[in-house]
Order: C-alpha cells, then sequence, then structure tokens
C-alpha cells in the first residue's frame, strides 16, 4: 500500500495503514487470556459465550400444530377440493398444554389449536379455513394437505445434541429465547473487557468544573467512557493527569493493572505524544505495537500491549479520539468481550449521494462526518459537514461518516457513498 | 394499496398495511405526556432531550492553536516559500493551560503547542514542520499561512445562545462531550418508558422449569424483555397467565397501571386472539387500533391504547413476536422516550445478492430471514433461512431479514436486496 512507506513531515515516524495497524492490534490481543464467569440466562444478554452449547433436548419435544384446525392423517384428505371435497368424522379435541388422549384413525380427525400436541395416527393439520362444518360431528376438507403441513415437527426447531449456539456467540435477545426454549437457565460467559480512562495536559480541567482562562473542559473522557458503556465495558476514570511524566507513568500504570484497556488521551503537542510513547515503553512487555496511522482524522494515535493490557493513546482533538475509538478501540473491546473476529463484524451502511466534489490525499483513509437529507426521491443525499477536528459540535452534528480508501484521491459529486451511521 | 381491502379467509378482520398500522398507532400515541427528569451528564446516555438546550457559552472561550508550531500575525508571511523564506524572532513562549503574557508585534512570534491560547497580536499559527531554526531566537517560515490558519476560533466550535442541540435529540456519547464541554453537568431529559410483560397460554411454563408432557417453556418473554432492555426501557414480569379471560384481563388491567407499555404473547390460537381482543375492548379508551396487518409473519397482531398506555397482542410464535417488536413495538417505544419522529429514524443495511429467487404474495410485506455468506469479491450471498415462525433457532442462525414490498410478488435470484440487522 502505498502508505507504508509514509513518513510524517518531521521524518519521525512512518504511518502504519489502518488495516494493518488494526490486524497487528488484534493478533497481539488474541493471544491475552479471557477470564468467564457463569451467569443467569437474563444476564447474559449482549454477552459471549465461552463455549459451544450442545442442546440437551429436541425442540420442540412432541410434534406441534402451527394453526387452528384439524389433526388428520394427510392421506385421508389426498385429492380433496372444493368441488370434490372428502369428509372426515371428528372424534375428538386436543386440549391445549395436555399430551392428546386417544388415536386419530383413518378417515377421522381431532380439533386442534395452534400449539396443540399432535395426537397419535395424525401426520398434518388441515387449516380451520379449508374445511366446512356439515354437523357437530363431521367436516368437509376442502383442499388436500402433506404430510408434515401445518405441524412443527419433533426436532424441527433444533436437534438433541446438535450444536445449539458456539464458541464466541454475541448473545442477543432471540439467542436468549432458543436458550430459554431448551431450558438452559445458566451459562458460561466471558468477562466484560474493564476499561480505564485518563485525560492528560495542564489545560485540561474536569468539565463540571469553571475553567479558569485559558484551561478548557475535559470533553474527551465522558465521550469514550460512553462509547465504552454502550458496548457493555465497565469503565472507571482515572481523571486529569498533568504532563509530569512521573505522575503519568504511575497512573498509566496502575490503570493497566487494574483493567483490560486502558485510554489516554490529549497530548496532541509533540511533547505529550513523545510523552505518551515512553510511558508505553516503559511498561514493556511488548510495548508500542503502533505509532500513527494513515487515517485523517486520527494519525497520532498510539497503541501498545502491557502485561496484557491494550493502551491506547488518542489524540486530543475530540474527533480524532472518537474516530481512533471507532478504528480500534471498539473492535479491542469486541475481541476482549470473546468475539473471535471483531473485524469482520458487519457494518451496516446508508447508501447515499454525494452533494460535492471532495479531494483526499492518496496513501491516506479519509473519514467524512456528513448529515443525511432526505431527498423526495431515491437515496438520501450525504452533506459533508466541515469543521475542525478539534470541532465536537461536527460529530453532534454529523448522521454518520463515509471513508475515502488510500488509493483514492478524492470522489465526485453524485457518487453514492455507504454513510456508517454515528448512532 | 391493495393489502387495505384484505380480509383473512374467514372475512373476519380486514388486515391493515403495515405502514398504516405503525402511522395509526404513533399518531396515537404522540398524543401521550411524557415525564421528565434531571440527570447528570453521565445518566444521560441515550436519553432524550426534553428542552432545547442554548450554549450559555463561546466554545471554545477562546482562539487556540491546532498544531504545534508558531502564533504569527499572517499578514507577516505573505509570499513565504522554500525558496524565499521570511524571518520572525521568537519573542516568547504560550504556556499550556495558561493565558499568554505579551503581544505577539510585526516581525515577531510566539512559540504554541497545540491546544494553546493564541496571544494578543496574533491570527494565525504557523506549523512547526513549515519552520526552519536559525538560532534559538530566529525562525525561518517557508509556507505562508491565511487569517484563522491552523486555529479554532472563538465560539467556532459552537456560538453562545445559538441551540447547542435540540429538544427531541437522543444523546449519544459524542453530544455528551459537547454538553461537557459547554459545562452543562444537568439536564432535563424524558422519563425512560416501562413496560409489563406478559406470557399467556395454558401450554406454557416458565422457562426455568422442565416442562410436563404436553407443556413448552416460554421463549417470548425473555426475548421480548430483552429486546425492551436494548431499548433502555425499564421490564416488568407479570408472568404466564393462563387462558382464563378473568385472571388475564386482571393482569393485562393492574400492568397498564404501572407502566407506558404492556406486551402479552401467545394466544395464536382463534380463541387467545379473541379473548385478547375482548380484553383490549374492555380497557376501552380508546381500545383498539389495529387488528391484524398485512406482514408475514407478523400478521395477527393486535395493537390498542387504553388511558394512555399502549397495549400490544403479540403472536405467540417467537419469529412472529420478534418481527412485531421490530415494526410496531420498537417505534413505540422510541416515541415514548422522546424521539419526536421515530419513524423516520435511519435504518442501516448491508447490501446482498439474493441467492434464489422468492415468491411472496402481493398485498403483503413478506419478512425474509437470511443469513450472509462472504463472497471473494463483490457484496455477500443473501441466504434465506427457512423454517416456520414457530421456530426460534431461525431466527438465532438469521444474521438479519429483507422485506418483499407489497406490491410484489416475489425477487429474482442476483437481486440486490438490503439487509437489515438483527444485531
Amino acid at each position: 500500500m502505498a502508505a507504508d512507506g509514509l513518513k510524517d513531515m518531521l521524518g519521525r515516524v512512518s504511518l502504519t495503514p489502518v488495516a494493518r495497524a488494526r490486524s497487528i492490534l488484534l493478533e497481539e490481543l488474541a493471544a491475552v487470556p479471557l477470564k468467564t464467569r457463569k451467569c443467569t440466562l437474563p444476564e447474559a444478554l449482549d454477552r459471549v459465550l465461552s463455549s459451544t452449547i450442545l442442546s440437551p433436548e429436541n425442540l420442540p419435544k412432541h410434534p406441534r400444530s402451527t394453526m387452528d384446525g384439524f389433526a388428520v392423517r394427510a392421506a385421508d384428505t389426498f385429492g380433496a377440493s372444493s368441488s370434490m371435497p372428502c369428509y372426515l368424522e371428528i372424534d375428538g379435541d386436543v386440549a391445549m398444554g395436555q399430551m392428546p388422549e386417544g388415536e386419530v384413525t383413518q378417515g377421522k380427525c381431532f380439533r386442534i389449536a395452534t400449539g396443540g400436541l399432535l395426537p397419535k395416527g395424525s401426520d398434518a393439520v388441515v387449516m380451520f379455513e379449508h374445511t366446512i362444518p356439515v354437523d357437530g360431528k363431521m367436516i368437509e376438507v376442502v383442499k388436500s394437505v402433506g404430510v408434515g403441513i401445518n405441524l412443527i415437527d419433533c426436532g424441527e426447531d433444533i436437534e438433541k445434541d446438535s450444536p445449539a449456539l458456539t464458541k464466541g456467540h454475541l448473545l442477543r435477545p432471540q439467542d436468549l429465547g432458543l436458550l430459554a426454549g431448551l431450558g438452559l437457565s445458566e451459562l458460561t460467559v466471558y468477562e466484560k473487557p474493564t476499561v480505564g480512562i485518563l485525560s492528560t495536559g495542564d489545560e485540561i480541567v474536569p468539565w463540571s468544573e469553571s475553567p479558569p482562562p485559558g484551561k478548557i473542559r475535559d470533553i474527551n473522557s465522558i465521550t469514550l467512557s460512553g462509547l465504552c458503556r454502550r458496548l457493555g465495558a465497565r469503565v472507571t476514570d482515572y481523571g486529569i493527569v498533568t504532563d509530569s511524566e512521573e505522575t503519568f507513568f504511575a497512573t498509566v500504570e496502575q490503570a493497566t493493572r487494574e483493567n483490560s484497556v486502558v485510554l489516554f488521551s490529549g497530548g496532541s503537542s509533540v511533547g505529550m505524544r513523545d510523552l505518551g510513547e515512553r510511558v508505553i515503553e516503559k511498561l514493556g512487555n511488548p510495548g508500542i505495537l503502533v505509532h500513527g496511522v494513515a487515517l485523517k482524522p486520527g494519525k497520532p494515535i498510539i497503541i501498545g500491549l502491557s502485561n496484557g493490557c491494550a493502551i491506547f493513546g488518542l489524540p486530543g482533538h475530540p474527533v480524532s479520539a472518537m474516530v481512533c475509538f471507532e478504528f480500534f478501540v471498539e473492535p479491542a473491546l469486541r475481541l476482549l468481550s470473546g468475539i473471535p473476529d471483531p473485524d469482520k463484524t458487519l457494518k451496516p451502511a446508508v447508501a447515499a449521494l454525494l452533494d460535492r466534489n471532495i479531494n483526499s490525499a492518496a496513501g491516506r483513509l479519509d473519514l467524512v462526518r456528513v448529515r443525511l437529507e432526505e431527498q423526495e426521491n431515491g437515496p438520501p443525499l450525504a452533506v459533508p459537514v466541515l469543521g475542525k477536528s478539534g470541532s465536537i459540535s461536527t460529530l453532534s452534528r454529523a448522521h454518520g461518516y463515509f471513508l475515502i480508501e488510500e488509493a483514492s484521491q478524492g470522489l465526485n459529486k453524485g457518487t453514492t457513498v455507504q454513510v456508517h451511521l454515528l448512532l
């Protein structure tokens, strides 16, 4: 890739292409052992299975009707039509929630409601709508049914001893439903990652305070914390650390001992970047993995790993910090949640038409923030939200972003772009 | 629309088209008054603002550098280039986090780091990379800058008294960042909706129990509860209610008094559908809004409203219940969370190629569950997950679904479909 050989203008670091930076990170992180825990079914929502679950039984256990109608022997209905109905005698009723008594014999049927168990002898259900009552004891069937029609067979949903869900599966509401159907009330899942967040910079004060002249409120810690919380991570805020190397090192070191991921932000200045680099190097094992990526905004990110804790030195500009989260921290948190291949997570998008020409430097992945504007006909318009990467309001005004690939030098007005929503 | 005049085969109810059913529901619900509460900034994540917030101050309050370099008077650099550099005297340093002392006068500059406040007299920043040190007191500037370059101006991110975020805005992590930047540590937001869930049917036992012959475990309550919890709703489980009208009515009535939304499921049988209908009619004011929609799966849904509580009688089949949640309950919960126009929520999707021909009945919206299979080149394949709507495993195996519109009678193999992920 063109970006591979890039240096920044001081010649200090070569920028790593985004895809390569991410695979370096994820490969290193994949070796970190994950903890597991037991939990109840409701607690398992949005957690990841740490082992494959084999179905302990057939679901359903017995064939059940999926329609209101009559349980029949399919062969008895063959050839039936409105002009040539067949006649069946009602020989019983299936009571809901009970094993049906008796047996459906030739020329006979049982009344059955949706969810009722098929009585012995029957192998299909004729819908109520396809019958005409003759009297209280006899029906006309006006449409034939084949074997297995209008019923769900024993084990049709899931068979005993087959894998119900596999290791690494993220448990969505429907997956809890499946496990509930199988009676699995306790599961073993991966622990959620824990994240320590700190902000750096002598110019930063907590957002709850009124900044004296020259200082500004901390924006990144609450944004990053929200992004982590949405992924189910437990967040500890280590507050604002001054630019002193000693304090900074001590706090990062403590945070790496107490968490699976540490984020520090601020330090867009050369001095702070160097400080972040020195601290990760000092923590060591293996230390810095990536320093600087071919991404705009987000270039000055530092990624490290120290004793199994992933460390991200994020740019101080709020937009850059959030972009780096999206590209690097989020897949890392997914991996540490137990998802085996987070880089393959499907990213849904909204197709939109670019409303102007956009230039981009080759060799760099460009992220363009956009608002989507509905149009009368066709896809929405993607309208770039202009503004500096220090401007948090641009992210608030944006519905999402699209990417301009490394190989491209720009996109023309009217191009269809895939907009990833910042929901 | 074709579906408007449809009756089911017994001629009992006309099916309402999905879009019309949803607009009837949302229009009625829009009149329900919503409660608000105060909360701290971190608590406000994923809640909705109940009033527009005007910015109490300019953000930033003072112009700040967005680069490491030198604060200059732009006019001093005009015409500067590598072959014709201009010379500036370093007259001071901007200390991080402090109001700069002194003033940049003609022919002079101050050293400044990213985030530093621009000193009086300066109106642009020359990047470090575009300068060459002559000695400790003098630099060569090899590239000219215009006024306002490499800085973020006072109020550029957001201006005092302009709307920072408007009423009805869902607070995402980046929005909390913006509010933190403005020092807004307490907000007024809408209360989250509360949901009461009950399951009906004499054949259902709690999922934590081992069902005796003829009975099955409850699947819907845990799936529906998970879907509600993901939207931030507080869920109360009213357990399993038998098919007795008296008990059923009493429980639904209690649940409507205690919640903003009530979901009951089960009752796919004609008898239970009728019972659900009678109960909602009995609760009254205004009672039933929609009974039966032109949607597959999901047709037999009943939607009602009673004294400001939305009541959904969902089909008993797990797949149908989840589809009805997606189409009707989710937008209702969003509206009751304070989002003014949930029907316009952007639905991101993954474009995929259909791997076979699919038929569909005209006049009905068909939802087709699919797995997505990666291909070497181009978009993924959409492979329909076949199975009955009583089969919860089909939802577990599906990555998402696509829709076949009412007017269509089917789609051909190779058609590009927009797959909405069931993440």
